[in-house]
C-alpha cells in the first residue's frame, strides 16, 4: 500500500520513497495516479523538483520532459530524442481507498494480488485514515500485530483503560490461529470481561471476541464484538454467532520506506450507524499506536547497538513464526516461478 | 581557490577545511598568508585551538610552539626539540583578489598554473565578493557550470526574469565549444532576446552574446554583452565585436571541502562606470546561485540514496565530456611527469 | 566505576550504557543496586521502558517478568518458563561512594580489583560530586590526565588563573614518574610559586607539591600541598614533609561509554575543615575540566577526520608510554590465566 488515496493530492507532484525508492507521484487530468522514479534518466535530479505540463512532467534541472509512460518527449532545443531516454514508472491501482503500487518487475504486476482490503470509504463502518512513520524496520512492526499479547501490556491504559482485570483477561486469553491462502487468522475470546460504556445496557461483564486476518504483505483486519456473557461457550458449542451488543473495525497496512523506516497505515472505528463515535476512535486509535511506535522504536535502537544480538522465540511467537514461514514459501514459489 | 584574500584576517588563526584537510591559516607581521595543517603533529590537537606569538603558533594543548615553516621550536620544560618534529604547511600565494594553495607535494607547486583569473579588485568591473557552501561534491558543481543549458530552467525566474520568451530564446541557443590549453570556452548568441532594462534604450530587442572560459581546476570566467539586433549574423560573418550596449562580467570558483561538500566563490557585476548597480548584482547572483545550490543538492541527495544509477549522457553534455576528458588527460600527463 | 552511588535512584529505572552495553540498573527493597542489560531476552525491547515489582523487573511489551538473578519467572498466560529464559545481569558493588561494575564474565569478577579510590564521603576532604560526558574515546582522556604539563596550558586561565609566572613554572616542574602494583605516581616540587590567597599568609611564595596516583582502569587521586619557601629542597634532602598551610585533594574516574563516548567522574575539594571552600572548589573544577573536555573533543574532530594519522611521543609523554606499557602488560597477564 502506498498511501491512502486521499493523500494523494488532485494537483502537483507528491515526493515519496518506498522500500528504498525515491518516487514521485502525480494525477493525470483523468485523475488517474502514476508514479516514476524520483530521478531524472539525464543527470539524476529528483524530478520532484519539475513542473507538470498537462500529463507530461517536466524536469527543472535541464528541462527534459516526459510522457506519463516515462518515455523523455523532449530535450530542449534539440530535434531528437533517444528512443532509450526514459524513467522508470511502476504500476498502481487505487482500490478499497488506497493505492497500491507494485514495486517489481512491472510485466508481473497482478492486481488480484492486491489484499482483499476494507478501506474508509467501507459504508458499512466509519473510519477515518492515519498514517504514521517509524524509524524502524518493518519487521518489527509485522511482529507487533502478529502477537496482540503486547495488548495487555503496551495498551494498558489507552484499550485496557487502565483496568488490571481487562488487562489480566486478555493477558490469559488463549489464542485460536489457522493460516489462510496468503496469511493468517487469530481468534480470541475474553469471557466475563468488564464492559466497555457502549455495552454497559447489557450489564457488568460482557464477552468480547476478537478476531483477526493478517494478509501478506501486511495488511491486518480486525473486528471487535461485544456478546452477552455466555456466548463464548455456546460459540465454541458449535452455535452461530448473533448480533452483537456493539462492535468496531480497524484496518491497517505496513510498508516499509527503508530498511530503517516503514509507514504504518491505520483506520479504526465504530459501525456506520454509530459514526458520531468516529473521532473518538480515531483518537483512541492514534493514543494506542503511538504507544506501539514509541516501544518498537526504543526496541529497533536497542537492536541497532548490537545487530548480532538473537531474538528467543518463545509460545508467545506462534503467529509471528506461523506468519513468516509462509512468506518464505511464497518467496520460494515466486522465485522458483520466474526462473521455471 | 582557498578563498577571497579579503576573508582571511589581519590577525588571528583561520581554520578551514579543503580537500578534506583541516588547516589553519594566519597572516605573519608582514601581512603574508601561511597555512598549516590543522593538527598538531605531537597529539594531533587542533593548532586553531592555539594562540598566534609574533610570528610563530603555539599549540596551546602541551604547549609546542612552532615557526612559520611549521618547525618546532620550543617545547615547554625542553631544553632540546627533536629535528623531525613540525607540522606540514602548504604553499600559498595571494593573487587576482584570492589566495591560491597548492595542497599537493610542497615541491611541485608552481605559481605559473594558477588560472589568469579576474578578481573582485580588477579595475575593469564593478564586484562583491561571495562565498556559497554546497552539501554536494564538487564534480555535480562543475557539470552544472559546464552546461549553462540548465539556466532557462534553474534560473527561468532569477536571469530569466519569469519571462518565457527569453527562457526559451535560451534553451534553443547553439553554443561553440572550443579547447583551450587548460580548459575551454563556450560561446552563444541569443539573437533578438527580449531588451532588459539596462539596454531599452536600444530597442525592444538585442542580440546578447555569452562568452565563458572554464579553466583547471575550477574557475570560470564570464561576460555577457548586448548588442543591437543584426549584430549576431555580422559577427558570424567576421566582422569584429564593437562596444556593447552593456556588458556585465562574473568570476566563479570551484573548490572541494571534502568528497561530500564544496565551497562556491563568485562576483558578479557591471563595468566599473555602472558601480552603482553593484549591489544590485550581487543580488542577483546570490538569488540565481542559490538556485543552483537547491537543484545540486538535491541531485547530490538522490545520487546518495543508490550511488550505482548511471547518468545518461546526451547531446547537452558535450561541455562536460570534454572537460573531463581534458582533466583526465592532464591527470595522466602529471602522473607521468612525476614517475619519470 | 558505574557513577556516584548517590546517582542511582532509590527507586525506578535509569538506564546507562557502559563499555558499549546497554544497561539498566534498579535498587531492590533491601537497597541492593542490581544491573541487566537493558534488553529483553525475548524480543530486544528495552527493559527502561518496563516496570518494577517489588524486586522483579517485568517487561512493559510482552510483560515477561524477571528475578533480581535475571531469571525470566513469569511469561503472562503461560504456565511453564523455559529455565534458559534469563537476561545477563552484572556483578556491581558499591563502595567508596560510588558503584562498581564488572562487565566481564561474572565469575571473574574480584572485588579485591577494585581501585582504593576517596569517594566524596570520605570524612577528610570536603567535596562534591561532579560528572561530565565526552564525544571522545577513553583513551584520550587518560593521555591527558597521564601528562599534566598540559596545565600550564589548558587551564592557564583556572587553575593558573591567569599568572604568567604560575604557569611558567609548573611547565618547567620536572615529573618524578615511578610505577605501583596496578598504577603509576606522579611527583612535582613547584618552587617558589605565587601563593594563592589561601596560602598567602605565608609569604608572597611558597613551594607547591602535587602528588598523584593513576590507577588501573583509570581512577586518579590527586593532593596539592602548599609548604613554605624552602620545603621542596629540605624535602629532597630526606625530611619529612609536615603539614602542610593548605592542601586540596580531588579523585576522578574515567569509564568508556562506547568507542566515540566516554564519562568522566570527577570531585574536588579542600580538607573537611574547609568545608565553606566546597562550592568554590566544586565550581572551579567544572570550569577547568571542561577546559580539557572543549581540547579533547576538538583532538578527537580531527583523529576522526583522519584516523591514519600517527601521533608522535616525545619527552613529555613518559608517563602515558608507561602507563599504557602496564595496561598491556596486564591484558597479557590477564589473557594467559583465563588460557591457562
Amino acid at each position: 500500500m502506498a498511501g491512502w488515496s486521499r493523500d494523494f493530492p488532485a494537483t502537483g507532484l507528491d515526493a515519496r520513497t518506498l522500500l528504498e525508492e525515491p518516487l514521485v507521484f502525480f494525477r493525470l487530468s483523468s485523475g488517474q495516479l502514476v508514479a516514476f522514479e524520483d530521478r531524472c534518466c539525464h543527470r539524476l535530479a529528483p524530478l520532484s523538483h519539475g513542473q507538470l505540463e498537462g500529463d507530461s512532467l517536466r524536469c527543472l534541472y535541464h528541462g527534459l520532459r516526459f510522457a506519463p509512460d516515462g518515455r523523455c518527449i523532449e530535450i530542449p532545443g534539440k530535434t531528437t530524442v533517444p528512443k532509450a531516454l526514459q524513467v522508470r514508472t511502476f504500476p498502481v491501482i487505487e482500490k478499497y481507498s488506497a493505492a497500491w503500487i507494485w514495486m517489481g518487475e512491472p510485466a508481473l504486476a497482478d492486481e488480484s494480488l492486491i489484499p482483499d482490503f476494507v478501506g474508509v470509504d467501507d459504508p458499512t463502518w466509519a473510519m477515518l485514515p492515519g498514517r504514521m512513520d517509524y524509524e524502524a524496520n518493518h519487521h518489527l512492526i509485522h511482529d507487533n500485530l502478529l502477537d496482540l499479547s503486547h495488548v495487555a501490556y503496551v495498551h494498558r491504559k489507552s484499550f485496557g483503560e487502565g483496568n488490571r482485570e481487562r488487562n489480566e483477561a486478555w493477558a490469559k486469553a488463549s489464542v485460536q490461529i489457522t493460516e489462510l491462502p496468503r496469511g493468517m487468522r487469530f481468534s480470541r475470546w475474553i469471557e466475563g470481561a468488564p464492559s466497555p460504556p457502549h455495552s454497559a445496557a447489557q450489564g457488568p461483564q460482557v464477552d468480547v471476541f476478537t478476531r483477526y486476518d493478517y494478509l501478506v504483505p501486511g495488511v491486518l483486519l480486525l473486528s471487535t464484538g461485544y456478546y452477552p456473557t455466555g456466548t463464548a461457550p455456546r460459540y465454541r458449542a458449535g452455535e452461530t454467532l448473533g448480533t452483537p451488543i456493539f462492535d468496531s473495525f480497524t484496518c491497517q497496512a505496513v510498508t516499509p520506506l527503508t530498511a530503517k523506516s516503514s509507514c504504518y497505515f491505520f483506520a479504526f472505528g465504530p459501525r456506520a450507524q454509530h459514526a458520531n463515535m468516529k473521532e473518538a476512535f480515531r483518537d483512541l486509535g492514534i493514543k494506542a499506536f503511538t504507544e506501539d511506535r514509541i516501544m518498537i522504536e526504543a526496541q529497533q535502537k536497542v537492536i541497532n547497538a548490537d545487530p548480532a544480538r538473537k531474538m528467543t522465540l518463545i509460545d508467545l511467537d506462534k503467529g509471528p513464526v506461523m506468519y513468516w514461514r509462509l512468506v518464505d514459501r511464497m518467496l520460494r514459489e515466486e522465485s522458483a516461478s520466474m526462473t521455471a
